[in-house]
């Protein structure tokens, strides 16, 4: 599989067909055409099966896929079983969130440690995750492994703390402060959660 | 301009530009080239012009774009003018953070009241937005505009709460509960944020 070569369409199609994967394989589903899963995801099978072709041949002519194989593969594909360590950065409401309700372990990763600048919160834990100060964060990066940031630090102090992060060796960083990073002069990967182009998409549909 | 016309892919870039817009707009930028606006947002000015001729005629040979007015375009074909109104059903953590981080007017809409079934927060307000229980919601929206909803309750009761929005009348629900809802009897329109999918595709994007 050469990575470099799967579209940016495809890529965001794989976690969605994991999600509907992981679902039909805790319904009990065992085997499952690629015309049902198309029709249950609204694509059609041919998009299914050029899909997937991008990482291998799955699937048999007149059996489908068996659900839980073609469910290990993709979530082998995403990177489900290498097992990857998490931090938050910005102990706020919106992390508090994440903490209390995200299932990260669903999708491979472990969430370790929070780093916020509150006193009133450093030295706490939220759902057993352990709240540092931002001081110990240099010092944390380099006795423990953190493959991703989760970012949910102000707007106003989010380009300077991806900077550090980067720094310090962050391979990832997934972004929920709304603001532009600049990280091209790095190798770290960037996700952008943008809340109001979400809600924006949503208000082009239903305006008239 | 014809809405169904226009493609998926260029009505979720449509937010993105009103993005980079707004932000040149806020730090006093009267015009820009559609080359510079595309190297500032890693697209080319061919594929810009080709997004925005969907919509009508911008920008002009040798000058670029009216930086304010293209903005202002963007945002009416968004629906940011129409004076949209949003309830929040399901007031827990992740609700919180919206409330009193996501900045709803930027958006043009009003978010006016929550409802949620825990007797501690009914009856309270978080960020000025009153909490009113979940019994009220039929009459509140038989009394109040509420173009769209957002759903921030257990996963387990989602599909549930959805049918009931959509049969008091709700045209948009704004889906955070990672469930996939079910909505084909309906004309309601439906935006999903999974955290989880954008989490996947960062994993997969630092898998080796």
């Amino acid at each position: 599989m050469k990575k470099d070569r799967v579209s940016e369409a495809v890529i965001r199609r794989l976690p969605r067909y994991y999600r509907y994967l992981d679902d039909l394989y805790n319904n009990g589903v065992i085997r499952i055409s690629s015309n049902s899963l198309g029709k249950k995801m609204g694509v059609t099978a041919s998009q299914i099966r050029q899909d997937l072709s991008c990482f291998g041949e799955f699937g048999q002519q007149g059996y489908g896929y068996h659900v839980d194989e073609l469910r290990k593969e993709i979530g082998r594909i995403l990177g489900i079983e290498q097992g990857h360590h998490l931090i938050i950065v910005g102990a706020g409401n919106l992390a508090h969130a994440l903490m209390c309700n995200f299932n990260f372990r669903a999708t491979g990763f472990t969430l370790d440690a929070a780093f916020d600048v509150d006193p009133a919160v450093i030295g706490t834990k939220i759902a057993d995750v352990p709240i540092y100060s931002m001081d110990e964060l240099p010092a944390y990066l380099q006795e423990n492994r953190a493959d991703v940031a989760v970012l949910t630090v102000p707007g106003s102090v989010a380009q300077a703390t991806a900077d550090k992060l980067i720094e310090y060796g962050i391979r990832g960083i997934w972004n929920f402060t709304n603001m532009e990073l600049d990280t091209h002069q790095s190798n770290v990967k960037l996700e952008n959660v943008h809340f109001a182009d979400s809600l924006l998409t949503l208000s082009y549909r239903i305006s008239t």
